[in-house]
């Protein structure tokens, strides 16, 4: 908020913390994934629930290589569908007390697919849908990698899921989908090859199974960042599903699928203070700046709650977020106790802190500041909230 | 959102993920230590991070021994101010960015104090106030634990801030402020005694060392919950600060402040699905509902991303959230793997998940569904975002 007309223009006149978003970054990540795609002759349905924004779905479109959209939770939905994008596969398993809503955006002319894999919620959809008078697409979630959700590809409750979708009037069995969420701990360019076509093969094999059941399978769907990026080979599946590419973070880096030079997101922070027999500096960056997430926490490298960059990005030093508060972060070294470069760092400056997990990172805010080549060109709203 | 007048009401209306609020567990959380100060003579200035909502903050002041509000961001002020809330002292140190912000509030007729720690930021008040034309209260923040922020009480900084404070013409040195944030991991009765005796004697300290050097201090503020309700006297300290006192929470219950059955606070989600070979219950509540916190992890009972209780609030046998995804929770046994009560927990079931951070679980929310002997009597906004 710049409360002063004469107040400095650009980074200064920000109130920290606050969120920053390299729109040059994420440009060459997005393109990256949909050049892979190109090559690949595969599609996307990226996952917004990273962004939740307009302005970052349109640059993903722009990319290229895209068919719609996928959400995490059908606040997205509205939110999107209310801006123009209208093919929407709601990724979380629907539950009762949404039906309702589901049915809502159907009625208005979203196409809506919902997720299910349990004969009960197939039910529960067939009977809403009979009482709305809409028919539900819906895709059936499988487990490919143990992770999560999802019925097995060689399972009964597959075939039985398929059924019930198929043989009742108001739902329309669209296809199945599946995450390998287990790819974020692949640390490997083998481990995500290994996942991603294990992913892509369990899939296949599900997708057979319905058909020579006699049911259709139109979708297969699969994807996460890592095994977007792994698979070489998408004969058979119709879309690809990735959202934390278009940011990438810590997370990722520390799996080796980008480096720190990648990372678009980042938290604007400003010193407050020191304790220098401590070799700490204080920030106004903390938990509801940066989010709770510790997803380095496991990896080879623990980058605390997140890398201390300076305003062009590049690493200060090795400093990282070593603690956090509600509205404090505390940066010091990651290893050692050097003293801080504490002539470089008054109180007063601005710092950037890469997140470890750019979707919980991003959570935190109502819109980004975008920045280009150092000056910050616009700010781009998103969903705040789930 | 109910979509459907002929929808059921009460829980069942509700869309899950929510966040519910047990007015009578809040009221007696409040009444407790509202108790305490009473019997000590002692009063609060409560912190409003915790909930961000008014209606909250006049419960709590209905409870007694209340004057004026602590808050944790600049948000907080305005939205509190603009409700009527006039008294407020913003309790993390001001950056330089933020302060015409703060002279705004001011000029609005806010009394609003702020806290520094430096001879840096002391001036750069200082030179504010004068181009603003305000003057701003100002606390001096002391660090009595070697938690985080502050000027040690002994130190020749905590003099010559208040030396600057005093001398210049656009800041009042208002007093010392302090937050004992060790007490969090103080899990005796005995270890809490001595940190909030600790709290209070190291602020008096410099207190009576800012008033040997000329220096006025009017204000003598501490605290923290575990200090608030583990001090037995308050002579010469002005007030007590507390929050998560108002719902408390997991992290609390764990060191011994509170039972679970005080815990005002816990989010209903729904089961979405299950993974009986792996004994998993999948529920809609994820890492946007619960929020990432993992403040059981170092206690001595790790309660993951939460206690599950029904929905009278008791814990169903030891089910806890073991692993969250963004909008994804799985349910399992905190220990050994006897099977989950499947018969008594079908899809669609509502649970409520107890936090272990009630600050960072609220944070995640626009609001609170309120809720009195199992029914739903209000809903009570929040300010959402920090």
């Amino acid at each position: 908020m710049n409360h002063n007309a004469l107040l400095p223009e650009g980074f200064d006149a920000l109130e920290t913390p606050c969120l920053l978003l390299d729109l040059p970054r994420m440009r060459r990540n997005l393109e990256r994934l949909s050049a892979h795609m190109e090559r690949l002759g595969g599609h996307l349905r990226p996952h917004v629930k990273t962004h939740k924004s307009v302005p970052v779905a349109r640059e993903v479109q722009r990319a290229g290589r895209v068919q719609g959209i996928t959400v995490s939770t059908l606040r997205e939905a509205d939110y999107f569908f209310a801006h123009g994008f209208r093919d929407i596969l709601y990724g979380a398993g629907i539950t009762p007390n949404k039906i309702i809503h589901a049915a809502d955006l159907l009625k208005q002319g979203c196409r809506l697919q919902l997720t299910v894999d349990s004969p009960e919620m197939a039910q529960a959809c067939a009977q809403a849908g009979e009482a709305q008078g809409v028919t539900f697409p819906i895709m059936i979630e499988l487990d490919t990698d143990g992770h999560r959700a999802g019925a097995l590809p060689r399972s009964d409750r597959l075939i039985e899921v398929g059924r019930l979708l198929h043989s009742a009037r108001h739902t329309e069995l669209a296809g199945v989908m599946t995450h390998a969420g287990e790819s974020y701990g692949c640390d490997t360019a083998q481990a995500r090859k290994h996942l991603a076509q294990q992913e892509r093969d369990r899939s296949l094999l599900a997708a057979s199974r319905l058909r020579d059941a006699g049911l259709p399978c139109p979708v297969v769907s699969v994807g996460s960042t890592p095994t977007a990026f792994a698979i070489d080979d998408l004969q058979g599946v119709t879309e690809v599903r990735a959202g934390v590419y278009t940011f990438f973070d810590l997370v990722m880096a520390g799996i080796g699928m980008c480096s720190l030079e990648d990372i678009a997101l980042s938290v604007l922070v400003s010193v407050s203070g020191y304790q220098r027999e401590r070799n700490w500096l204080i920030t106004d960056g903390g938990w509801t700046a940066l989010s709770r997430d510790r997803g380095t926490q496991s990896q080879r490298v623990d980058q605390g709650y997140g890398v201390v960059t300076d305003r062009n990005g590049t690493p200060l030093q090795d400093l990282v977020v070593v603690s956090t508060n509600q509205e404090h972060g505390v940066v010091s070294r990651r290893e050692g106790d050097a003293p801080l470069p504490w002539q470089e760092l008054p109180i007063g400056s601005l710092l950037q802190v890469l997140p470890n997990h750019a979707c919980a990172t991003a959570a935190q805010y109502s819109h980004f500041h975008v920045v280009e080549d150092g000056e910050i060109i616009d700010r781009w709203e998103r969903l705040y909230g789930s």
